[in-house]
């Protein structure tokens, strides 16, 4: 294990974070909060520690796998943990513990709080906590990888281990002008955004919290009611861009391309949108009779379909009070995710293709046995080894689901509550069912449902595996051992 | 697809079923029942029928795994179509569509039941129904395999398709010794359990529908509340058989041989035995408060875990009341279910094992990439194509639950009855949660989730793909082609 190159990226990591309290200092500076003050000292503290950690280079640059997943899980975790003390030194969320779930439910763009009153929290807070969505949203290993010089040709390592779904196109030869790509594009969507929103009559401020929550595809709001008492138009936009980045970032290439048609021909593209359009189709059906049009019935079915598919986890409406197969098919949706390369959580909508052809497949070769099919995507055969590993992917999902329902329900809380919180956790959703519906919080939760929510969450956010080999003894004993031998 | 061996097949089991419908006619006779004659009628039909379909001899013996499927499948159909007819012929169960349910719960092993009074059927009846426990336990082409001179070598493909289990153990070399076997020591194992049950002082009837339904693992009691009035004496000796009857059949072939130590190195057994042991220690630390005294709570909670996990479903007490910890532990039971080449359902321990491994090589290959490790049981490697074919089998049946779900949920129950009512029929089970719970009946559903959750009943005892590939059009198109040409 090259320890060393562990520790100097994730120096870089704090540098990063340092400079990104910057904003949240700013805004407190504007609005003359005095809660500028703990931003600025743990900005200082996250700069001293980077640059520390960073001053002697590595000894060497080489990057496997195995250290790709190790920096970039202790990334997230050091990102979650430095970013968490504002909000305990602010004395606006006391409990560590709570600070923290709120951090990581932040950068992993999951958007579950543990606030009851969101709107008593100052400017600065509530500014950073939607930041942290911006940041998670696009990966601050691709930010780091767009800005700074880190090494030849191997951090494709950093970047298949931060980024969703199972494919990372690499949409240019060099990695890091991919990722300065992939912010550019994000960087753009979110600024049509805010003017669209800034058009509605929303504040700056407002519209730019909103912007960061919908391009993270996180979900913190700013008001208690989430999106309840926003204009139709201020809703329709937010749906509009909800599923705009849940769409594959390869469409926006192509765009850029001007290869029009070549989005179209992306099997997961088509999915998703059919995907959105029936659920949307069937929901709205379910539940025209609740409301007194159906144009507001229509916004709110599109609202919450995208909202909960692109794991957003935004609400205008209380959907735990829908019919039973509204909500059934929102729990569906929950796990099926966005587009793989989006900053959407979930499975993906192309793990999906993939298992529904395996299915196929598998039926086929009864009928057939010696044929030999190969999975096709997108018109070209799937290699045999990224079929077995979405395999192993989905199994692995659903034995840490159940696990963490295990955990959850010790606690005592309905089936349908830990069920959906674990569901909304580990999908990067936000909101769940009953207890844990859109109008509640995650604060009742014991800590040990909440360290368990917050690892599903990294889990989730990280696609597993990388988060996952922290807990294999063979990582660790691997550290140590290199660090005596040097 | 040679369709005339299907023909004959299907022909040999309905002279079969035709052979056991003698038993309930006498039992008719015993209790001087007018109801026998509806159960005469339908085994004159039935061998009838059965005589036509096998008096031309197939032009070939060839059997491929399609033929062994659909063979299969229709069997299963074939023999609930003619075992419901009694049920309503003696208008004891009125509607076709609800002794068909009853029939297939019946056959498949599961124990659903759709009557709220079962204590008012006629003796007959009631034998029929737990005797198709029994038939359907070991599976009914196992049976004719034992008796009948099937053809040559190729009739693995039978028993491949009705199994539970991934692994086929052939025991001796000849096919047609192994299902007599089996037989042998499945018929040992009620007499034996027939006994203990007469030393309890139950009846001679109720002990033999007892051990049916306990041998098959199938679920359906004779009284309205399943085994909650019985003696502690005779709920321990059930509770002992189900565990039993879920064990691994091999374990019992290695008993005759007097290899007792190997039973020890299967890794499945120690496994399932440990599963039992910890979820009833969980479950009884979580319940004793309820109870009078521990030696009550643990039997209860040994009587719960054991019904479930070998997917029997019978109960000692109403368990939708108790905490939910203990509920959660006995909804992951029902997936887990017994071993392979038992007469259980449920996805199999011995699945699991290999799911679990799968994931541990996952990750250790994150750490050593370069190393090639296989994935072993009972100390030997298992070859990549049956590591392939269980996770596709686990990727199959999550996504033929998931839809299940969602097709029950559109009646609108809650979401914990929609739930467990479809994990407990594609597990073969029996009893759910809430309104599908052990002091509820499944009548209230509508046709709609009866005949999704009959299709999964089906699917769950016969392993999913033999009756998946019915709904293939291939299959079809392929049988029609074939009869045409002939």
């Amino acid at each position: 294990m090259n320890s060393s190159i562990i520790r100097y990226v994730l120096g870089q990591v704090l540098k990063v974070e340092a400079m990104l309290l910057l904003l949240p200092c700013l805004i407190a500076l504007i609005y003359q909060e005095q809660e500028g003050f703990a931003y600025l000292f743990v900005l200082i503290c996250s700069l001293i520690v980077g640059i520390a950690a960073t001053h002697k280079k590595p000894s060497n640059y080489v990057f496997y796998l195995k250290e790709g997943c190790v920096a970039t899980s202790l990334s997230w975790i050091f990102l979650s943990i430095v970013g968490a003390l504002p909000f305990v030194l602010t004395g606006e969320i006391p409990s560590f513990t709570d600070a923290l779930f709120e951090t990581i439910s932040g950068f992993t763009t999951t958007g579950t709080s543990i606030l009851s009153d969101v709107e008593a929290l100052s400017k600065c807070n509530l500014f950073w906590r939607s930041f942290t969505h911006w940041i998670g949203g696009m990966g601050v290993l691709v930010f780091i990888m767009a800005i700074l010089p880190l090494s030849g040709g191997s951090n494709i390592n950093l970047l298949r281990a931060e980024s969703p779904g199972p494919s990372v196109g690499k949409l240019v030869p060099k990695m890091k002008y991919t990722a300065q790509l992939l912010y550019g594009i994000y960087f753009g969507m979110t600024f049509i955004q805010v003017i669209l929103l800034l058009f509605g009559n929303m504040s700056l401020f407002d519209s730019l919290t909103t912007a960061f929550g919908t391009a993270g595809t996180g979900g913190f709001g700013i008001k208690n009611d989430s999106f309840m008492s926003y204009s139709p138009y201020i809703q329709w936009v937010v749906t509009i861009f909800m599923i705009l980045f849940g769409v594959n970032f390869n469409a926006y290439y192509f765009i850029l391309l001007k290869q029009w048609k070549k989005i179209f021909k992306i099997e997961e593209v088509r999915c998703y949108f059919l995907i959105i359009l029936a659920s949307t189709g069937i929901i709205f059906a379910n539940i025209l009779h609740m409301f007194s049009n159906a144009a507001t019935a229509l916004r709110h079915a599109a609202f919450q379909v995208a909202s909960i598919i692109t794991t957003t986890g935004f609400s205008s409406v209380d959907f735990d009070k829908w019919p039973e197969t509204s909500k059934t098919i929102l729990v569906l949706l929950m796990f099926i995710g966005a587009c793989a390369g989006s900053t959407g959580g979930g499975i993906k909508v192309s793990r999906f293709i993939i298992l529904f052809k395996t299915v196929l497949k598998e039926l086929h070769s009864y009928i057939h046995p010696r044929s030999v099919k190969k999975i096709k995507m997108d018109g070209k055969p799937v290699e045999h080894e990224v079929v077995r590993s979405i395999n192993v992917y989905f199994i692995t999902f659903i034995i840490l689901f159940v696990a963490s329902v295990f955990a959850v329900s010790l606690e005592g809380n309905g089936m349908v509550t830990s069920f959906t919180a674990v569901a909304a956790t580990i999908n990067n959703i936000g909101p769940g069912l009953e207890l844990a519906g859109p109008t509640q919080n995650f604060s009742f939760f014991t800590p040990l449902s909440k360290y368990v929510m917050m690892f599903d969450m990294l889990a989730g956010r990280l696609e597993l595996f990388p988060l996952l080999i922290l807990l294999h003894p063979g990582v660790w004993k691997d550290f140590f051992k290199k660090r005596v031998q040097k």
